[in-house]
């Protein structure tokens, strides 16, 4: 099913920052039928390099969305029966305004001009979105990894507009090893002198920065097993080792390949404010403690991690469903096996289908949804 | 106690990839009294940026060697028994010939027309210096992490001249996740454009490029535990989220200082030739199987990983292990309780002398020597 992407424009957003976004357009994209008390609706969010294309087939490119296997009928998101709906993130570059965005004060690109972005931020402008589509409450909120953090966020900074939450390969605050492999990917973008300080909209996109910090994302998306079942130490077109430094294993080839492509789809200086909004993230911050943080949310969590994603580990996970108990909330935590590394919650999905579904059935039943 | 370093030169070597170096010189350092029947050297190699300076103060820099807490008197290289003996591998930058030195063809530096060189081709050329000294037998070869690949491949290649082997925190082949980090910081190197192909010699050379690389590198060193104990989430001269790109988080600042004083010790190609070197390494290259490739060597093993390294990970050196056992050779393993992950073998070193003291006791004793 071909899917058109939406947008909204709004006048104006406030940061957590204090400075003010104005105007402000979201992109978004709906699958399924809103009901008539406007109570089915799932908040889907990204991840970090996703877009409002989460679901159905794009008319532009011809591919499926980013989650395809979890969105539509029978599926997990069962747009038979829920409404579900994905925007793009604040600072994207995917539709909604971001760092590439032109500011009407100056008629330029934004650049490095753009506000340090939150995930709270971002939550925020989804929250918009929700209320200009005249949802008063969401039935969900859900996403992987930074998807997954946007779903924590809305749980406590709107907990009257969740009855549930979905937080899936995920983490509550990013650590020290989360934020210096981000730091290392802007360190990249901007070690290429055509990065020029963030002004390269009218010339070349600092692309081999921005290619040499995905490929350092893309070996912390897998595993160190599913990396050997992929490529092993397989060479290219060669039995013995060469005599130059071209891609000779699999795994070069392919990960040159992968980071050189992602600068077609991608905008370096939104790298940087994403990253950077993602190791600002803290659920605890101003709080005494995580659980602390968690008291006033109300709504239901479904907590999932996987066994072999090392980039958000499951004692991640654990430290969310802890705190949840620690205040007695209403949490069911699954560690699902998989090899797959952090991609697991985009590629391995039978069991996390299971559990969604199962969850979701619950919440609408209790919400007197269907 | 000050040592110098030393170096020889022998007219040429011949190497894995079918070509010749020549002249090649040898950076050198040893500690300890070579005994008169020479019986008692052991052979120290170093990982990927280390270099000659092993132990002792370095009269240049002032500074102790890499391995300091590990040889000396006393210590588990113990110079009042043994002679222990450390060079710079080939295609380094600290003495030994490698792309930065001049070929005399020439009259330039090699840069990129330096040969393709292996694990085996150091091996080959520490076996000349190893000669050069009147040793005919080590009593031990060993190193961590490529000084490991290099005790590993001394007992292979060379099984009458190794009475022990002491490979710690390392793998007998690098896996698709190895090659895919070393990749990474291939890329990161060759897209500054002040790598210039390679021949940034008398220019600026690309340190942006080389800073980067070597942050990847410092964070697979670490775990992620040692890093949260060494940084958590700490800011650097502020409370809350800054408006720009500088480094906010101590282990922002950590990996950008160390990242960029990476580039005044080590030379960029070098990055590239001896991260090739180990990616090409395979102990089993040629052979059925890891355990057929061992069947030849005849040293007594003590085999070293540690808990917490994930670059090197345990289940590595238990494939050594296994395959050493299968053969029914002489092999002694231990797993050591360690929070620094691969840098444990550089820091955490109590448990790791104790291993390695009684087991050499014992090699010395069986040898004769003492």
């Amino acid at each position: 099913m071909i899917v058109q992407t939406k947008s909204v424009r709004f006048d104006s957003i406030s940061l957590d920052g204090g400075s003010t976004v104005a105007p402000v357009d979201v992109a978004y994209q709906s699958y399924g039928v809103l009901n008539a008390a406007r109570s089915n609706a799932i908040l889907v969010s990204h991840a970090f390099s996703g877009d409002a294309h989460a679901a159905g087939i794009s008319p532009e490119t011809g591919k499926p969305g980013w989650w395809d296997n979890m969105i539509g009928p029978g599926k997990a998101f069962d747009t038979n029966k829920y409404f579900v709906l994905c925007s793009n993130v604040l600072g994207g570059c995917r539709g909604t305004t971001g760092p590439s965005s032109v500011n009407p004060a100056t008629g330029k690109p934004y650049a490095m001009s753009f506000p340090i972005i939150t995930i709270g931020d971002m939550v925020r402008l989804q929250k918009m979105l929700v209320e200009h589509l005249g949802i008063q409450r969401l039935l969900a909120a859900t996403g992987g990894s930074m998807g997954g953090m946007q779903a924590l966020e809305w749980a406590v900074a709107y907990p009257g507009m969740v009855a549930s939450a979905i937080p899936i390969a995920t983490t509550a605050r990013h650590s020290a090893q989360q934020i210096a492999f981000d730091e290392v990917g802007r360190q990249a973008v901007m070690a290429d002198p055509d990065w020029a300080g963030g002004d390269y909209y009218d010339k070349n996109p600092p692309a081999r920065g921005l290619s040499v910090a995905r490929m350092v994302g893309h070996i912390t998306y897998m595993s160190d097993d599913s990396m050997r079942e992929k490529f092993g130490r397989r060479l290219r077109n060669r039995d013995e080792f060469g005599s130059d430094f071209e891609a000779e294993f699999e795994v070069e080839s392919y990960l040159r390949y992968r980071g050189s492509q992602f600068v077609y789809r991608f905008d370096a200086n939104s790298y940087l404010y994403i990253t950077k909004a993602m190791d600002y993230f803290d659920l605890a911050n101003g709080c005494a403690s995580l659980a602390q943080a968690l008291e006033r949310a109300t709504a239901r969590f479904l907590v999932i991690s996987f066994t072999s994603d090392w980039l958000y580990p499951s004692y991640q996970s654990q430290e969310i469903v802890n705190a949840l108990r620690s205040r007695n909330k209403d949490v069911a935590y699954c560690e699902l096996n998989s090899n797959y590394g952090h991609d697991a919650f985009l590629v391995d999905v039978g069991e996390q289908t299971e559990m969604v579904r199962g969850f979701l059935a619950r919440v609408a039943r209790e919400e007197g949804v269907l």
